[in-house]
């Protein structure tokens, strides 16, 4: 812990490549940050299993990014933050942020006609952590909740631009259409790699919230708020760097079509070690 | 070792729930056999995950199905099956049997025209262990293999018999028609359950493999040459138990559109301490 100062990297992890969506805002809204990121793809994905599992992958994690003398922790896939998030925070002794609360917070904010839809995993969705926690924030919202399984793997086959996927995401959010959501919270690190399409399916009016850029501003004011901001000085090597628990050829080829750089130093851990 | 016997169980693994279809055929044509099955459904899916990854994690099992006193181990996964098997096999005194083999077998022995079909997981597919199991068998034969990763996601959806799933396999299938193919190899565990659909697909003419009715029909003669089969005469206990690595509500409902009774005594075991 001695080790941990300023300077010292931000540790971010998701169950695999999604996470990087995070990590991206992360990189624009805080450039002179440095990023320890881990994708846990050999369990990869987390939406379909247990509370009891994910609080277990997610400990092992934070314990190998400790190693890293990390600062403060994003988790950044939703179904961590919903299942883990709380625990965790009494656990360690570092900051913890989870993308789910900034992006409740801002969904509460967003809607007029106190109706909010939300899409994510079935873990996610199953946890029902976005619908509490919008409702602690007001407790006269309507939330609409949905899984919808099929949008990883579509977005994973890159069919972003598909009839097919328009047929799917038509069918996922039928209901929420009908019921007159005004605001959508994007509840999935992959989702917002399908937002033009999300956003012609539910038509104007509908304010779509990315939990992703929310958690990074909440990243940002409490590195300021605890003098915790790197001042940007050290600038001599790549800032961030990649880690991953299968090194399967997928991650490198996703990561960069979401990173603007190719992420070639992907390392490989044995997290069960941990 | 010495506690094995014709009594003792068959074990049989597999990423998840999918493995429950070759269970199925095992429980259909050697109804005498006790089973003891092992689903990985904390680290599925297997299919986009490494080779290395992947006999790490079958290791894992095959101790585990060692302390079940297990007679014969069948890898019901195909990833795990074309990862995994060859190692395994020198590794464990045991007779393990793949899905591979013997559906690769018989697609050679069903083509007419020289032409078969393979489709699966990124990772079956990309081993290209049918193709090199089928040359090995008869060198002139032209296979073409594809990957299809939507359909497991699409089976988990229960969308059997849906237009959005027709979509998908006709995308998927295309080339495979259009190259004429007389033969196509299921070989993923899910796939069986999308047989009707990927039948109209094909169209008649195609003769659809089953690799896990087929291992079944290995099994069974590998237990009878052995002198392994169960004489069936310990009648006094429901013969079949079920072990997951996690506990997700979705193992028992897929489960229980699988299998003709109720999984309902499933066990969690921690598979990383094995």
């Amino acid at each position: 812990m001695d080790k941990v100062s300023a300077e010292s990297p931000i540790g971010v992890f998701d169950s695999g490549v999604g996470g990087l969506t995070v990590a991206r805002e992360i990189m624009r809204n805080l450039p002179a940050e440095h990023i320890v990121y881990f994708g846990d793809t050999a369990r990869l994905p987390y939406g379909s299993k247990s509370k009891e599992t994910i609080l277990m992958f997610s400990r092992q994690i934070i314990r190998f990014l400790q190693t890293q003398d990390v600062k403060a922790i994003v988790i950044a896939c939703n179904t961590a933050s919903a299942f883990a998030l709380d625990t965790i925070s009494q656990e360690v002794a570092l900051p913890v942020i989870g993308v789910v609360k900034p992006g409740a917070r801002v969904a509460a904010r967003a809607t007029h006609n106190g109706r909010i839809g939300v899409i994510g995993t079935e873990g996610t969705v199953g946890s029902h952590i976005y619908r509490d926690f919008i409702r602690k924030i007001d407790p006269q919202i309507t939330v609409i909740e949905r899984a919808c399984p099929l949008f990883v793997p579509l977005v994973e086959e890159r069919w972003i631009h598909d009839p097919i996927t328009r047929q799917v995401a038509e069918r996922y959010l039928d209901e929420m259409k009908s019921q007159g959501v005004d605001a959508l919270v994007l509840g999935c690190t992959h989702y917002p790699l399908l937002r033009s399409m999300i956003g012609e399916v539910m038509g104007e009016g509908v304010t779509l919230v990315n939990p992703a850029y929310e958690a990074a501003q909440e990243l940002k004011a409490m590195l300021y708020t605890n003098g915790l901001a790197n001042p940007g000085t050290d600038e001599k090597e790549f800032p961030y760097r990649f880690f991953v628990s299968d090194l399967a050829e997928n991650f490198k080829q996703f990561a960069n079509s979401i990173l603007p750089y190719d992420v070639e130093m992907t390392q490989k851990i044995d997290i069960e070690e941990y």
